[in-house]
C-alpha cells in the first residue's frame, strides 16, 4: 500500500514558522560578538595567518570538547587530511570507513594514496555498525608482526574513520576495542558533532585523532574551516607544522623540513568562529527544542519514523532526519519533490560511496543496512533559528 | 675588502618612517569598503561557501586582469595545485619549476604524485631564465609522439610553472615559445604579481593557467584566498568544479563524479576582496611611490643596487630587494640581523628548493644564478602604508 504523505508534511509544517519563505536545512545565526570580534580584525589589521583569535580559538575548542589540543584549519576535509597522514596512513594503505559519509571522507583517504575500505552502518546510530564490522574484520583482517592486513589484497589497515552523522556519536567503545584489538589508529570524523557526547564526553575523546567542520550548514561557522582535536601534545605539535607549510621556526630563513600544507585558518575566520563559540550552548538548546518539536509530530504517525539520538548519546541534533518505513523506501523521492516544491528543503542521505565512480573498486563488506538507509532517509530543517522563534 | 653597511642601512632608514615602530615587510591597508561588505555577510548570514561576493569578485578579478575566467579558491597552493591537475600533470610526471620559489609551487607539484625539476633563475627578472633552459632542455628533453620525456629519468615532463618573484614579471615569451616547442604546458605562478604587466599585458594572459594569492602579505588580501585565472571556458569549469568536491548539480541529491577537492573561498573572505579590489590601482601607485624612493636612495651607493622591474615590463614591486654585488655576498647575514636588530623587517630569499631535504633528490639543471641571488638577496619593507603616508 503506497503510504500516504499528507500527514508527514502536515507534521513537518506544524514544526516550522508559517509564511517563512523557503526553509532552509540549516541556515547560520549570527547573534552574539561576531561584529565586534571582526571589526576588531579589520582595524588591527590582523586578518591573516598569525593573530591572536587563531590561538583564542583553538583554546575555546580545547576546553568545550575537553581536550587538551585543537588546531584550526581551513576546513574539514583538511582537519581529516591531516589526520590520516598523522595517523601514519601512506599509499596503498586501507583505511577503513562508512559508506554512508559526505565524500570529504573518502577523499582524504585518497589524498594519501590510499584507499578508503566501506563499512556498513547500524541504523540505531547512522554510523559504522560495530557488530558486523567485528565479524568482518575477524574473517578478512589478519595481524602480521603487529600490522593489520586485509588478507584478500595483501595491503595493510591502518586506520579506522568513523563519522558521527547528523551529530548523533556511533558507539564508540566497542569500535575503540575493535581497533585496539586490530591495530588500528581510530580516527573521528566529528564535522557535524560538535557539542555531541557519548556516555557523558564529548566525542573526539576516543580517537587518537579527530576532525571538526564549520561550514556555513555547522552548527557554528567561521565562513569556511575546521580543526584537528588530539589529546597527545607530540600529534598537535605536528598538526600546526604540517598544516603551516612545514617553515621551521626562525626570525627570518624559510625553510621547510617536509612537504607540508598550507590548511592554517586566516585569523578573520577564527574571529567569527570565537563569537560563534561562546554562543554554542544556546545553539545546542535551540536544535533540541527543534529536535522535540519534530520527536512530538511525528511520534503519532505510522509509516515514518524521526531519528532520534542514539542510547548513551547526547547528540548536538545538529541536523534531523526522518526515516520512512523499509516497505515506503520508493516514496522517498515523492517525499523529498512534495517538501522542494512547497519550498521546505530536504534532502537524502549521500550517496553511498561505493557507488560513486572514483570510489566503485574499492574494498568494501556487505552493506545491506547503509542501502537501506540510503533508499528512505530523508533530512529536514534543522537551523537554530527554527528553536529559538515560536 | 668588507662593504661597509652604514650607508645602505641609512639609505634604507631613510626610506620608512621615522619612529614607526618595527617596520613589516608589508602590512595590509583597509581603508575602503571592507567593514561594509564584511557586515553585510553577517547581517544576511552568507559567509560560507556560496554567496554573491564570491560571484563578485571571481568577475572583478577577471576584468582587472583582462582574463577571461578567474575562479577563487581558498589560497595560492590550492590554485596551483588545480592548475596542475588541469594541465595533465599525474603521478610520476616532471614539472619545471625554479629552484629559487616559495614552497607553495613545489609542494602543489608534489601533491600531484609529480616530480618538480628545477630549473635555473636569470637576474634580470629574478625568474626563470629563458636561453639556459633552451640550452637545458635541448640537451635532456626528447619529444615521442608528442610527449616531452626527460631523457636521463624516462619521465614525461608535462608542464612549465614559471613564478613572477616578488610581483616582477618572468621573460614570457620566449619561455612561452620553449613551452611551445617542448609541447609543456605553461603555468603563471602569479601569487605575487596580481597588477604586474609584461609587454603591456596583465601577467597570466601567456600561461594556460594561472595562480593568484591574497594572502595577508600580498598587495591585496582576503585573510586567505587565491585564485585560478584562464582564457579557456572549459578550463574555468572544471576548476569550479573540482574547487567544489566534484558535486554534480541537483537540487538534492549528492553525487560526485571524480575526487575534488574543498577549495572554495568563503563569501566572507571574497567581500573582503571585493572591498580590497576597489583600492588596488591606490595600491599599486603607493608600492610605486615606495620603489621610486628606493631606487633614489640606493643609486648612489657602490656594492649594493635595488632591483628594478625587468625590461618591458611594469611591476606590482609587490616586494622590493636589494642585491648585494657578488663580491660581498659574505654580508648578506650581517645586513639581515642589523636591520632586523634596529625593527626593521628584512629577509633573505627563500631557501632553494633542491636544498631542502624533501626535493633534494629532484632532477635540476645547474643552478648558478639562482644559487648567486639566494647568497645576496635582502627583502625590504614595502607595505603599501609606506607609500602614502610621509
Amino acid at each position: 500500500m503506497t503510504l500516504n504523505l499528507t500527514p508527514i508534511i502536515a507534521a513537518l509544517q506544524s514544526c516550522l514558522l508559517p509564511n517563512a519563505g523557503r526553509i532552509a536545512l540549516h541556515e547560520p545565526h549570527f547573534a552574539g560578538n561576531e561584529w565586534q570580534y571582526v571589526k576588531e580584525c579589520l582595524d588591527t589589521g590582523w586578518v591573516s595567518s598569525v593573530g591572536k583569535f587563531v590561538d583564542r580559538f583553538e583554546q575555546q575548542l580545547a576546553d568545550f570538547t575537553c581536550l587538551k589540543h585543537a588546531v584550526a584549519t581551513v576546513n574539514g576535509t583538511a582537519s581529516l587530511h591531516i589526520c590520516l597522514l598523522l595517523a601514519g596512513v601512506r599509499a596503498g594503505d586501507e583505511v577503513l570507513t562508512p559508506a554512508m559519509t559526505f565524500i570529504a571522507t573518502s577523499n582524504a583517504i585518497a589524498y594519501c594514496n590510499a584507499v578508503p575500505h566501506f563499512v556498513d552502518s547500524e541504523t540505531a546510530t547512522l554510523g559504522v555498525a560495530p557488530g558486523p564490522l567485528a565479524e568482518y574484520l575477524a574473517d578478512i583482517a589478519e595481524l602480521k608482526a603487529g600490522v593489520c592486513y586485509n588478507r584478500h589484497t595483501g595491503r595493510p589497515i591502518r586506520a579506522l574513520v568513523v563519522m558521527h552523522t547528523f551529530g548523533h556519536p556511533v558507539d564508540l567503545d566497542p569500535l575503540a576495542e575493535l581497533c585496539a584489538r586490530y591495530h588500528l589508529v581510530l580516527i573521528e570524523d566529528a564535522a557535524e558533532a560538535l557539542g555531541s557526547y557519548y556516555q557523558g564526553r564529548h566525542v573526539g575523546q576516543h580517537g587518537t585523532l579527530s576532525a571538526l567542520s564549520f561550514n556555513g550548514n555547522k552548527i557554528l561557522t567561521t565562513g569556511g574551516g575546521g580543526a584537528i582535536l588530539t589529546d597527545d601534545a607530540q600529534l598537535a605539535k605536528q598538526a600546526k607544522h604540517l598544516t603551516t607549510t612545514a617553515k621551521m621556526p626562525h626570525p627570518w630563513l624559510f625553510e621547510h623540513d617536509q612537504t607540508g600544507y598550507n590548511y592554517r585558518l586566516p585569523n578573520l575566520n577564527a574571529a567569527l568562529g570565537c563569537a560563534q563559540l561562546e554562543q554554542l550552548p544556546d545553539f545546542l538548546a535551540a536544535k533540541r527544542a527543534v529536535a522535540a518539536r519534530y520527536r512530538a509530530a511525528f511520534s503519532g504517525l505510522s509509516g515514518v519514523e524521526w531519528v532520534s539520538e542514539p542510547p548513551h548519546s547526547r547528540s548536538n541534533y545538529w541536523l534531523n532526519a526522518l526515516l520512512l518505513a523499509p516497505e515506503h523506501s520508493q516514496q522517498r523521492d515523492a517525499l523529498l519533490e512534495a517538501t522542494n516544491q512547497l519550498g521546505i528543503m530536504t534532502r537524502p542521505v549521500w550517496t553511498l560511496q561505493h557507488k560513486l565512480s572514483m570510489y566503485r573498486d574499492c574494498p568494501r563488506m556487505n552493506l545491506t543496512v547503509a542501502e537501506s538507509l540510503e533508499s528512505r532517509l530523508v533530512n529536514i530543517p534543522s537551523s537554530v533559528v527554527l528553536g529559538q522563534v515560536r
